[in-house]
């Protein structure tokens, strides 16, 4: 088997999840390449010797250029803050490696463009994190809808529902809370949840034409946890806007950060002539079903607890009744990405696809502060 | 539309239940009977008094055998304690009277005995009121079984689960009380709950052959709330049991009223082998329903919101998505009852098959005492 | 007991559950009047005639005037499509009557207005049938939010799903299909559906002071059921807006009747600051509550069973762990009138307090219409 | 970090959950050890050495007893059938390893109190799969029960309901398929389902006394997959069992597997005076949890999504609201193994506590084929 040399930048939260990703996949599914735990870096050098000891890195590294530039390594994957990514994603490009970069891609649409050239021009191959999509159940999903059974599509919602920010005492600034710090993120709930909400949405329903938001910072002045001094909070903590989709159907977006009892209440619903499907993250591995040619007296919404070797992704894993969790779901995006690079495919969404997204959340700020339809830039023609 | 006119005997909770029955059954079914309050029977004179004021009953009694010998009445409706029911049942058949009267029938299968003979000797109509047959939602799943539709039974499980004795301080006695005595109840829970799930289960599932018990009294003695005195408790607390059914398959049955969280909560359970069905009374208005014969992926439990025209009595009440609730289970029987007795068919159960479910008790009551397997009474031949 | 002598104008669907709120308040509830079906009024005279006889209507009328001027009525309660409510309540108003009225109270505020002025000027009790304000799970929700439970309050969630109008077979026009009329109804699910929730939505969390909107209609066309043309559609199919209320939280509102799998489902989500709440139409027994006060790891959704006697107005119906459904909530709302009249209190909401609701569904249509946030009419103020 | 040599016997389904327990732990759990794959042992070669390869076993061997005798390996794994794990396990603890064991233990006491005997003498480290234990909701339960939340206990009840052996097509014998062969297995779902819930409920709740069981099988012969005959089948397809805590309180269990439409729905309730519990392994990452201290009218069954910091064992794994799945339970046990090895506590069970379901299980048989009460053997002394 060949193997795949990872260069990952950044430590954090989803350096965790994405190292898990490369350990775990060749364990279970069977693809053409083996990742190999090369290179660690992040700007605290004892926390990336540390999380390269836990890892098996087989190194580490505080300055990311020397990652790029090491002829070792055939992969870039960009997990840092999000005022990063362009510059390492145009960097790793350029040294001719692939590149793969967790989302949202870059702060806006612009600035993904950048990232969209490089990977564009050299040729790599690129993906962004949008991992949602290869949750089993919602990949189900995706099948039902592609084989026409839920007909013309009416309706579809989507809200990601936190909770984490609603004190008043928590810290905005750097290390862990850099998502409260709009330079860095790009902007609040809408780059960090919303973003996920969009994607997976134009990938099962196409792409979406105008919106018109809402967004509100509740808690407008936060103490920063670096300088100690009480500054004006620069996200949003709430976004919330409606949608037409190119298909006709009507949308219903939010996010927020302040929906008491929710800790990552990532929901979808979509209706259709014929059929409608509910997702909810907090019961990831279930997909509620509703068919309406079942017989009449015995339509309801059925529960499937998505188990089975038929389901997607689950042959690879357990027996029948045994369920998996959040992190699959990126060992399972890990396999498709190797998956494919050996057969020739590119594993979506691409950069070219993930910018997208910064299409729809570009307008959604917009128009938030502008109180108008906006529509969506151009490159959101319908699938 | 012909007048029935009603006598009933006892104004306590069921009193309430079926005096609404009777007096709703007209508003929504087509039925060619008009039920007509006559006279409401309590031991305690202002209280039947007020109970006639509140029902638009036409008079009020305290003796019973006066309702019984009055002419003008044409139906006996007990409602009263159990011990009260065979000799007000036997009365009434006699004088020729149509009698229906509450779960469980008497204090065991022997006293039932002459109910049966009293009212099959004079031919009158007669019914017990084992009311969570006509649930909607349990309906719908006698259909879906005597269609055939979940093939060979392999299991059946049902429980009864209340908490309202779990406070030592709670007296034992008369009043609303008695079902904490034994000599008036015939027993505790056995009688009280199982009896429900029990004629549910031979309803849908046939005989029950042989059962193997465990009874508990938890809180061995209480203050008797007339004497004043602390007196050992003479009821089952619980009532467990294992049983196999004429077809084959296994049940497992529960009651107590020692399960806290869980005020009423009738659940059962039956697995096919083509197909599962799961109810709960606490939510009585949806049937789960599971069928192997959907397409693999797409298996999973359905939850049915009973609420169409096309699910059993429910064209009779309001519009798709609005629930009704326990009373109007009360007003199905009285409806079946009322067109039965127009068509020449006896609505069930009768007494001949509500004395079914009393050798099931008997027979669990037994095996509880002596710690063995017993066998039902003859009476429990497989449907 | 002073008796209180209806005329019930309309006998639909609407009027079924006013006429069984009437005939059954006095079993359950101690209120000081005992309503008498007086005279019942319909179009159709044999339909009239039959439900007078259905529900023991003294007598019937085709003409609403006649029951208007009837000097023995002292209430007129109007259950007849939107268009005629304004002139049958101001009539009724002018005859010193008693009026109560389905909702929406017209076809929009300008309509209502006249209805406000009239009971008002003429000192009659008046009271618009806003029902879900008196689901008990719904009253419980007050109870906490009035008691500061939540603390302050983020967002607010509303969806009334329905599926009748999917398929392009169904005619408009007269009789049960007036709601697909504007011209009668006033608008589509604006005022059929979102009323409700705006209604709910203010009662709790205060008024709604701007709207940004989006309706649909994805049918544009279909046969008339008396002209026998195919006709443009008028009504809005689907009704979508962001609100922002008086005290700061976000509002997302949605009501559709091209929801596939939901027959009426009106669901309501609050999150505050402390604590958050959940209702939902289909499971109407239910509340779900998230206390962050709890001990943290014991932190979760709590599905609470509104059956016991401390819930509100539970004690009037059955013993705990037995839910009752959708009719009841009309019978509370008798109630509560009935009470009132005696005390002096008026019952909520009425004509003045209903008309808020017209402000909202007025502005949601206008901001629809011109693409726009539109400022909620001057009566909006916050409550 | 010291290495710890693990020689796994057996490469099954149960090979993989631990080989990835063993490969995993490290990553997520700071403990004293770090497992090495050193041998992984199957009967047949070429699978055995895919299952090295696929999990970085440094070697595979078809001989158990090679393993057993190589002086590198620290602790040998048992993963293979059941009729395999005495003698492995004696003669693993003779070579003095480390000795660890998929339940059941064996296929009865008997015979394990030949592996109790042989660890114990040897005064080797010893520890039976019960992973339920470690499920975060379990042990979540566990902490509860510990802390007397739940008061006096009155009701035990466990299902194991699975549905994979329904068709009479499916053939008995030898492979993946020995759990159908009493001779191998020891018994059906009573060793291979009763067993886990029989576990967790004597590690909550003490002792059980005694039990009244019910066996049945259903598909009495099948087709042997190797010999191509039609033989009787030999174990259990369904067993049941009342049961007497040694604390008093009464236990329903029931094993099968043929009940359609539940793959492993391995459920648990747990009612006491003051409080209830229910987990259910299909949303294993819940708790219902029923707490009658709380205010009355807000009483009511809390679901807990047990994904928070402050949950057992959740700290390690990702972010609140993001669940876990299966597999991180035996990661959870390999964790507490290690810890303990390490501290001098030995991580239950071991296989002295692991016998005490042998023992039940045992009467569970007996009583089946005696129809009467058992007693359970003498090491079932109430805890």
């Amino acid at each position: 088997m060949k193997k795949l040399n990872i260069g990952m930048i950044g430590c954090g939260f989803m350096g965790r999840t994405h190292s898990n990703a490369f350990s775990q996949v060749n364990h279970f599914f069977d693809v053409p390449y083996q990742p190999v735990l090369k290179t660690i870096c992040g700007i605290d050098a004892p926390l990336a010797k540390d999380f390269a000891a836990n890892w098996g890195y087989e190194s580490y590294e505080t300055d990311w250029r020397k990652v790029v530039e090491n002829p070792d390594i055939d992969l870039i994957d960009i997990v840092s803050p999000n005022n990063t990514h362009a510059e390492i994603a145009i960097a790793a490009a350029r040294a001719g490696k692939m590149v793969t970069c967790e989302k949202p891609l870059s702060r806006n649409a612009a600035e993904t463009a950048g990232m969209v050239e490089a990977v564009e021009t050299a040729g790599v191959r690129n993906m962004a994190w949008y991992i949602y999509r290869r949750v089993p159940a919602v990949m189900l999903a995706k099948q039902l809808i592609d084989e026409g059974r839920l007909g013309r599509i009416f309706h579809y919602r989507a809200k990601f529902l936190q909770d984490w920010t609603i004190s008043a005492a928590l810290p905005q600034g750097g290390d862990g809370l850099w998502r409260l710090d709009a330079a860095v993120a790009g902007s609040g709930v809408t780059g960090d949840l919303l973003a996920h909400c969009i994607d997976t949405a134009m990938w099962l329903n196409g792409g979406i034409t105008e919106v018109s938001a809402a967004t509100e910072t509740f808690v407008k002045s936060r103490k920063h946890n670096l300088t100690g001094k009480v500054e004006p909070v620069t996200i949003d903590d709430a976004s919330l806007f409606l949608a037409r989709f190119g298909n006709g159907s009507l949308g219903t977006f939010e996010a927020t950060r302040y929906a008491r009892g929710h800790k990552a209440l990532y929901t979808l619903e979509i209706n259709g002539e014929n059929a409608s499907i509910i997702w909810d993250l907090h019961d990831l591995h279930r997909l509620q079903f509703f068919d309406h040619k079942d017989e009449g007296r015995l339509r309801g919404w059925k529960s499937i607890h998505i188990t089975d070797s038929d389901h997607p992704y689950m042959k690879h894993w357990w027996v029948p009744g045994l369920q998996i969790g959040y992190e699959h779901t990126f060992i399972h995006q890990a396999a498709d990405f190797l998956s494919g690079t050996a057969t020739g495919c590119y594993a979506v969404p691409t950069f070219r696809e993930g910018q997208r997204t910064d299409y729809v959340t570009d307008a959604v700020l917009e128009s938030a502060r502008n109180r108008s339809w906006v529509k969506v830039g151009e490159s959101q023609e319908s699938k």
